[in-house]
């Protein structure tokens, strides 16, 4: 190994790893730290990098953000995904885009390993090495938590000491949770959490107001939609990332999008987790609701029968495969006339629906009154339709003696 | 035709269609009313029913509420269901426990035909009458809205009134919307309702307190489960009806469970309706809850991925169908373990799942941990893990030249 | 009605209903005919309708063979698909595009209806009606054989006689069974074939030989691909509709395709047809076999699942709606690089593939064998790799006492 | 490790197993030989233990034959399952009931471990052990040829003559291929095979005649089937595994069920085999033939759609999880009426359903043509059937400017 390109968030662990890299595999580190929209400062990473020793041109600090909605949320919105029924999959989403950066880093500068501060028991590990492997075949990946001997907290402590990495305070001991966070979401897990019948305490939330503490006014709002993708708040048109930002703060402030969770891990376990969604839940709802008067039924139910395959390739890390992209390709095409505007209250941990319009619509009041002079339903014709519907049950109740 | 039965709910339409049967059709009329919660005295049909001519026992009165919990709601329920990603299917899972009634009755009197009040432009006259032919595959089915001149409020009004059957003050004019309810939920539509841009008018509601007006307080309640069904709230075992009512209470009073949504129909159009599902909101998170940690993955995403169809079967009224009964076959097989106990917190219209605990669960703290001394996990294994999933996508990037 | 399009082949049954329509509706009619391969003379139908007093302008004949090939039954190829997991849907596929030409035509010439001639208990009333709608959504449609009174065969002649129109000899008495044919393939129904225990007789075949009387030695051919698409038979480069009647050659010389099929129909009930598919038969085998070696798995499996639904939406008619055309950008972008040979043998009634080679193979003899240097494989990971997927089977045997 | 259950066929490499479990771990090895029609002698696999130092109580010998056909052939063989659209999972579906009976047999002998000979780069090992780890979530697992260093042919054969069992002659040098075998099929794969542009050589078949050389005239059979298992051949009752050995000679004679295919191993390669099924096909055609006529399509459409999946855990190994019972769940409740009769013809190659009757038949004469007194179906009803499925595509068409 000579050059090794490491996701780099300028934390205690990711710290300690590219000392070890370099200790273990006598290699180059370069390092990499995206903005995803976690809101932490960046710059911080760089001087922390070049401290260690790292080479200017050898760390990479990119603001992934508008990528990030636009490429990756925005396909995920438009198939209306939930994991397991409920879960925005904000974790999940993140992890092939910071793995095709870190791709094209390693390309870049030559690297022939890339690495990863995930550990060996979550799904993390997964969805950056499949994207990995399927960007660069022949990449070599380095995963320090399953390799060295710093199982345990005290012994990382240690091994930053030894090597000057600094410790801040608050990292010493261990953390009453772990968590992650983008644009999308913030999630929290481990320790606290770790009992599911415990309730998730009130110091582990940090992205939404508990509903408790919303104010006790609701909030109207529109979201327009253009293809499938929100293109404006309110009114206001706005780019992928500022919309989702603006949709965050609102779905904070009415504390929307807090979902306590036990799930299925794709290594094979249950974990619990929290996740905290406020713009997203704001944005599937939406969607949703947009899709109720554009989409024909058809095209509506097979998405709903393909969502939960979609989401499961997803969270399993499963991006950059062939059989996510043919399912995108069937989500997309249908998305095409998904334009218009919907209105929804937030209000006290929730988000509803109250209107919808579009000029794609294909509700038609006249269809469903009887005022259609076009004379698309003609009651008469319901008759037919059964029948002919019943007729194999009708068949089968005479077989079998009904 | 020599004697039809009619679902009769003692209101001015079926009371309209009971005469027109008899005039039309020279047949004897024989009524069947069930009681499925809809929350009216059931007597007064059977006085009015008297009134116009109906031998007493061609009068059958039943409370079905019990056997429509157990046998239909739980079932579904079980199916994790949502019809279009948010409905719980109220009307639909109704129909076919009072089509079956119904052929009870027709044989039980030997009639030849049966007939309903739903009109040609919606989802029941197909539930009921697909469950009709299912049930007696010879019986002739009357449906009177299709086949009448009564077309218009007006001339249904004079037919009554030229039939001496009293007609309510407040059946005069044309109500501002329509309205089916039973224990599971409260459905309205129609006029109102009909421009799906609007919102709801707060006078439509009737089963739920507004969001604005639910208590300040939230209120945690538990929910016990036994092979999927629930049977306890707080603690204290309840029958399947019971227990909806219980939840029904709780739901009213949190405002849980409204629902504004533009459906697509299976007789082909789209249109907008608002319901009210009190207690089956809770009901149906609090199974995902307790799914959550006694289900295996595999059997929860195949579930997941069946639970689409399922509604679309139930909406489209083929409950008494091979394929829903084939895909009820491996639900049920699913939820044997599938008991335990959930906590949620109902507030300003909303419910939560915060905890759930099994004897059964499936959830381990120590193999999310590290302290599994049985060595389920092996952090090591991941990398195997990882590779050999990769596998096929390494093989396609390369030779895909990435 | 001013001006009906009718799709009319020239026969008998289209000549009556030309001349009905004129009388019922008192209307023009446009006689439309098209060549997709049913191996029939065309200019006779442009004498016939002259003769039937039909302008020349007003009659329209069109060589679709091309088209057909090219943009309904390749894509359907690619799609793998099998209605009921036999039959490869020759009359189906056709349905569609003689529709959209009529709707073209009737744009054309400012007709305000079409007709067609297929009866009212098939499949392919709702296939022709289903593209119309689609594609004109205010036709007026106008089934004769759904409406008129001739439901006899004798009515049918008395009428034709009536009118002057010649009936053929062999159209006197009742036909031992019906036909339909195109490049596809030949379908048979009815009569001699209604009892679905006996064997369809042999004068009922007329696209191919019989197995025993195939020839004794059988023969090789190759089939290129290029990006899903047949492109050449034995190296030889030909149109889609050259190329498919070069495959029906040499089905119909060994005797390939033959079916015979109970199925059921999308109007309700079951039918036993008889289907001779020559070339299609090998053409859906060995696009199997470039896919063996040119598709992941990930994609082909999907594939594999989608492939049932996509049958059915062809089979019911479906062919211009969203879900179809999902469905087909998914397949489409499977396809890319589905480019190749396959090597058959025929032989006696059946094909088979005994070699697939491709530029884009994914298959690798290195490493199925281990001699892969770029170590793409590690017997080592299989371990980690059943260890993880046994996990949660694992945890389910510990929590069921196993 | 005290004890060790070894998958024990007597052949030179599972002896080679069982000297190197013992060598290596120092423990007792209990020998496991099952009978699953493989048709091979089971008493000198007991002789070479004994002469191996098995102590004869440790020595188990079974004949599982019939419980394979019965619990693991039928019911796959009900689901209509081909992995990928071709290959009937011969190999897939034996592994389980050797992974039950070895566990029976761990806990019998108080073992701590089981083994067996599969490779490390097939589907076999993992088939194997998420069956033990299935039904014995902490048995001790060892994969020798994940383990040791006898990597070559030559160090196998020097271990073998170091520790003093017998090399028969024909497997001093490495054979051309190696092959499985079981009742249901004999698969080959390996070397001369290797390259899937060449045709499988004559000498690698060794169940079928080849179709060349079978019988000039074809042969008609016919089967019994009841509630979804073939009961008889010919008129004649026999149990499972008889009747497919029946059916294996019948296959054989006529060159039935050879396969050449390219597969996707789980283990993420592709590789290249070749399948002889000779009985399996004939008894799969045979079962779609009976389905035919007494399944509802609703039923039947939706086996279609499940079959997929259901193969694709078969072939994986899943067939201890719980998505596989409950598909097994949903497929064996739509089998209580497959009850009947198929007819087929055997000839050069392929086996051809020719007819197929029953006294559960769905099909109808009298309502596929126009005799039904019973009225079951209308034409005119087509009229509305078609109108109403349509009105959706129309509302489209319209919002499309069609």
């Amino acid at each position: 190994m000579n050059r090794v390109v490491l996701a780099y968030s300028g934390g205690l662990d990711t710290s300690v790893i590219l000392k070890w890299l370099k200790e273990t595999y006598n290699c180059e580190v370069v390092t990499f730290t995206a903005d995803l929209g976690q809101g932490e400062e960046l710059e911080p990473a760089r001087a922390k990098a070049l401290l260690m020793g790292i080479k200017p041109e050898h760390i990479f600090i990119d603001d992934l953000r508008e990528e990030f909605v636009r490429d990756y949320v925005f396909p995920m919105i438009r198939s209306n995904a939930l994991y397991e029924g409920l879960y925005l999959l904000g974790t999940s989403i993140a992890r092939p885009l910071i793995a095709k950066r870190q791709i094209e880093i390693a390309k870049m500068v030559n690297a022939d390993a890339v690495s990863h501060g995930a550990t060996g028991k979550g799904n993390d590990q997964v969805r950056f090495e499949l994207g990995y492997y399927a960007l660069a075949p022949d990449i070599k990946v380095i995963a320090p938590w399953r390799e060295w001997d710093l199982t345990s907290r005290t012994k990382l402590i240690e091994y930053a000491e030894k090597h000057q990495i600094p410790v801040p305070k608050d990292k010493r001991g261990e953390s009453p949770f772990s968590t992650d966070a983008n644009l999308l979401h913030t999630s929290s897990e481990g320790k606290v959490l770790e009992d599911p019948w415990d309730e998730v305490p009130d110091y582990v939330f940090s992205r939404t107001n508990s509903p408790e503490d919303a104010p006790d006014a609701p909030e109207i709002i529109t979201i327009d939609f253009e293809r499938g993708d929100a293109v404006a708040v309110n009114g206001e048109g706005m780019s992928p990332a500022t919309l989702l930002a603006k949709l965050n703060d609102l779905g904070r402030t009415h504390g929307i999008g807090r979902l306590d969770l036990v799930e299925n891990r794709y290594v094979g376990m249950k974990s619990r987790g929290m996740y905290e969604t406020p713009g997203g839940t704001i944005l599937h709802l939406a969607h949703r609701g947009i899709e109720q008067i554009t989409l024909d039924r058809g095209a509506a139910h097979l998405k709903d029968e393909l969502a939960p395959r979609y989401a499961e390739l997803i969270y399993n890390g499963f991006w950059f495969s062939p059989e996510r992209e043919m399912l995108q390709a069937a989500i997309d095409h249908s998305q095409t006339k998904v334009s218009g505007t919907v209105r929804l209250k937030l209000y006290k941990g929730a988000a509803h629906i109250i209107g919808r319009r579009s000029p794609n619509s294909l509700y038609s009041e006249k269809v469903v009154t009887f005022e259609d002079d076009a004379g698309a339903y003609d009651q008469r014709d319901a008759e037919g339709f059964i029948k002919l519907n019943a007729l194999r049950l009708r068949l089968l109740g005479r077989r079998d003696g009904r």
